[in-house]
This record gives structure tokens, sequence and C-alpha cells, in this order.
């Protein structure tokens, strides 16, 4: 089977939406990356920190999905990195209330032996440099390598960031991220700039309004699914990124005609995360209800005019 | 061939953007939708009104693309209706700076005999009043009444506006108008309530984000086409409202299934509107031209998931 390494946070999140709020419930970038990358058949192994007060249970939760969880250090006497936000009405904006990084400051990443040579690294948001030392502990040089970052790290660490961009095959990154990094309002434009960068890929995430995926002159378009209602945004960017990943990964296949299946998993994963707080909906999805979205998706973009 | 019936502004507008501003050009809605449908075959009359000082060489124009303009009234002593709008860097929204409706307030529609069995009737937007005045003119229940709108009858004819959406097929509108129109801020809850308002189609313009065509539980998206560059979104909306119109009368044909490429044409014909100051780009538009930007619009949404 194909391996991926997964690099990210495993977290406690605490959420206030218009429609409820959590107490510490389990979120990160890892933990949804990798919960969607399960919907796939393959290997997949978390690299991630948490604290002595992170509980079993969720790690649990992690293992009993098939994913590999020995790259996870346990650091006893420390605690697990929290967030806590707040999202306005509109769901497309949202206040950070807390962000205690804890055992994340110290962060070493160790990639698990036997994933030394996975074939596809997704790095999810953190660091650079935590990101670039995944990377430097590979054996074999990984067939893609994907990228996850946001705005945090342009504004506190943009020479790193470059450095890592640069060893990258696929970056995701939102619309306003694109714009800083590139000073362009034309995503096609920040695309093009992006590309220069390194990535030969470019997957510009707009939330509700879709996913762009970039690759020369080449530009192809999903949707998000038109929902009655978005109940908790948190994790849909990681979830998309880990459907995407995941697809990749299992299938061996890194032509732009089978990354266009990628985006369009990543983006019905993505429908379900929102529909739950945290990580409830992802912990309970079944492949039928995949498929069936899947078709939804069909629905809703595939056309029959004949041109001549 | 079908007929169309379009009424709507023809108009001067003058334009500020980031890329230039221009004196009074030709401008309005029914000239937008009007070059639009000009596209396709099909007999297409505009029903409007301008003033003594509206030149003959726009008039021209229009009927050089096979335009009937017999139902252009021409008030001698009076003056074309003027629109002037700045629009603010991100292309996206505008500051009106002038409005006169001169001509446009004493308006009376008059439908030319020939047209009055038309099968389609694109209602383009100004006062609902006198929108149902068309409808009313008409000699047999067209196939398909098609009504663009605006916030402003929203704030300020509400309750002509709401008997003009009982008589229609198809609204298009735009996001922020759906949401006002229905106190919802999700567009499929809004376009619910449409539905219940009298259209059996409801189309909702997102700008830049694409459009998205309602009917009962059935959702289709477009997107607009990534542009490295808009220069001038004016007339973007009833070009693509235009596109829609021509299309459907074109065909005949007013399945769902169908529906979805009139959207697809819209959307390919807006993309052109926006490259040019006014309606210079459409005036100049190639039947080859639209082909391979239709190849562009399948190359941007089409893809191969196999579903077993």
């Amino acid at each position: 089977m194909s391996k991926l390494v997964i690099v990210g946070t495993v977290a406690f999140d605490a959420i206030e939406t218009p429609f409820g709020k959590t107490d510490k419930i389990l979120g990160g970038a890892a933990t949804f990356i990798g919960l969607a990358a399960s919907q796939f058949k393959l290997d997949a192994s978390i690299v991630s920190v948490v604290g002595g007060d992170f509980p079993q249970e969720y790690l649990n939760l992690l293992s009993n999905k098939n994913i590999d969880i020995s790259g996870v250090e346990i650091v006893k006497d420390g605690k697990t990195f929290f967030w806590s936000g707040r999202y306005h009405n509109d769901m497309n904006s949202r206040d950070t209330l807390v962000t205690e990084l804890n055992v994340l400051a110290d962060f070493n990443p160790v990639v698990p032996k036997e994933y030394k040579d996975a074939e596809v690294v997704m790095l999810g948001n953190l660091h650079p440099m935590v990101q670039m030392g995944v990377l430097d502990q590979m054996s074999s040089k990984p067939k893609m390598v994907i990228l996850d970052t946001m705005n945090f790290w342009m504004d506190n660490a943009l020479e790193d960031l470059h450095k890592v961009i640069k060893r990258t095959d696929v970056i995701t990154i939102n619309d306003e991220e694109a714009r800083q990094l590139t000073g362009e309002y034309s995503l096609v434009v920040a695309a093009r700039k992006i590309h220069e960068m390194g990535p030969k890929y470019v997957v510009i995430k707009k939330g509700e309004h879709g996913a762009l995926l970039f690759h020369d002159d080449n530009v192809f378009y999903a949707p998000a699914l038109p929902l009655e209602e978005v109940f908790d945004p948190t994790g849909a960017g990681d979830t998309f990124a880990g459907g995407f990943a995941g697809f990749i990964a299992r299938s061996g296949d890194m032509s732009f005609e089978n990354m266009k299946n990628a985006v369009i998993y990543g983006s019905t994963l993505a429908s379900f995360c929102v529909e739950k707080f945290g990580t409830e909906r992802m912990l309970n999805l079944k492949g039928d209800e995949v498929r069936k979205r899947l078709q939804q998706f069909k629905n809703l973009t595939q056309f029959e005019i004949e041109l001549t």
C-alpha cells in the first residue's frame, strides 16, 4: 500500500459558532487531515506532539481509523496545543480567542522509520522549519510533497516559509493568503507567481466559493457544495487537504487530470466536515455517504454542451 | 425562428475603474442583454426608450446585430437615461456617482405587434410595473418569462416586485439581493423561499464566484472563468442574463438539463464582457471565440471520477 506522512497539530479546540459552543474537543490540522485521508486504503502516519493531558481515548479514535500514531510524541509533563475561536454570523470570518502553543513550542518532529520512504508527504499548517524538518528525514525523495500554510507564517517566518515552498510540489493556500504571499489581487496572477516560487501545482481555497487548481496555463475549479447550513467550519481546509493527499497517495497518479479528481474528493470530504462540531462528522463518515455526495458534485458541475 | 422580447434600459454610461475612465458611452441593461442574445440565431426585439440626444450610430450598432429596435421609443425633446459609477480596486463593489432617469421616468413600454407572441420574454432591470406592462401586452402566455431585478426595487417597490416575481419562470438575482429579498443568509434556503414566491427556477449570480441554478432540490453551479484581470464589470450580469435567455429561446428546450447549458453560455459571454469598457468587447465578439471559451469552461469544470 502507498504510504502517506502527515505532519501537523494534534490539539484541543474550543469553538463558538452561532449554533452553540464546545468545551475542549479533539482538533488540530493533522487530526483533520488524517481523518480525511483514512477514507482511502493506504498507510497513513501522523507526526505530531501532545501533552500528558491528552486523552488516550482521542489517540484511540485515530488508531481505530488505521492511522499510525507511533510518530505522535507524548510529552508527559507538557500540555497539549490549545486553540479557541469564535465564528461570526456569516461563518466566513472568525476571531481567535486563545492560542496556547504549549508542547508545540519545542516540537522536533520524528518520522517513524517505516515511513521515511513514503510516496506522499502532507505538510500541515505548522512552523515552516518543522515542516522542513520532516522533509529532511525522508530517506528518498517523495513523489509528492503537499504544503498547507497560513498568513501567520507569512507575517512571522516568511524566509523559512519560502525555503519550504521551494521544496513543495503542491501548495494549498486560501485566497487572501495567496494575495498576501504575492502582492497580487488577481488569483490567476498570484498562482503564476507562486509557481515561480517552486510548486508546480497551486490550489487556492476560497471557502464557501470552492477551490481552484492551477498548473501552468491549466485551471480547474471545484465548487463547495451549497449547504443549507454550515454548522462549524473548523477543519474544513485541513479536511480538503487530507482528502486531496489521501486520494493522490492511494491512486499513485500525479497527473493533472487525476489531481482534478483529488480536488473534488477534497471538496466532498470538506462538505461533510462542516456539518457538525469539530471532528464529529468525520469520525462517523461512511464510504456510502461519500459516494453519494460525489454523485451530487457530478450533478452540480457536469453539463453536456456539444461543441461543433 | 424563435422570438425573444427584451425590456430594459438603453442608456449612456460613464465608468471609472482603476484602469481608466470613459465619457458617456453606450450602456443599459437591454443593450447588454440584446448583444449577448445576438450570439444566437433568433429574432430578438428590444423594448426601451431613449432621448433625442441618443446617437443614431448607437441604434445602428444594435440593428446591425439583427436586433429589432422598432420597440425603442425615441422621445425627441427628452434626454436619455444616464448612469455613472466608479469601481473600487477589488472590482466587486462600486459607487454610483450619477443616476438621471430622464425619459425613463415616464416610460410606457410598447411591445411591437409581431413580437406579442414571443416564446421568451426577458425582463431586464427596470421598475417592476414597467416589467409587468410588457407581460400584459403579450397575446399568448410566453413559454418562459425571465426576470432580472435589483435591490433598488426591493427598497422602493417591493409590493410591485412581488407581483411580477409571481408571474416569472426564472429569476436572476445576485447573492446579496437574494438574501435581502428573503431575509435568509444561506443561499440554499433563500432559493427555496424565492421558489415559493413563484419562479420555478432561481439563478443566483455571485460575480467572480460564479452562478447557482436552483430547481426544486436540484442545484447546478457555473463558475466564472478565472481572469487575469477584470477591466470593467459593467453589464456582466445583463450579459449573463442575455446569454441565458438567448440560448433558451434558440433551443426551445426548457428542461433543467438544458438550463445548465444556458447558465454556462451566460457565464461564457459574461467572461468576455468584462474584458473591455462598456459594450466594446461584445460588439466585436466572434462565434469562434465563444466556442473556444466554452471549451475552456469544459476544461475548467469537467472531471472523470468513476463512481462504483
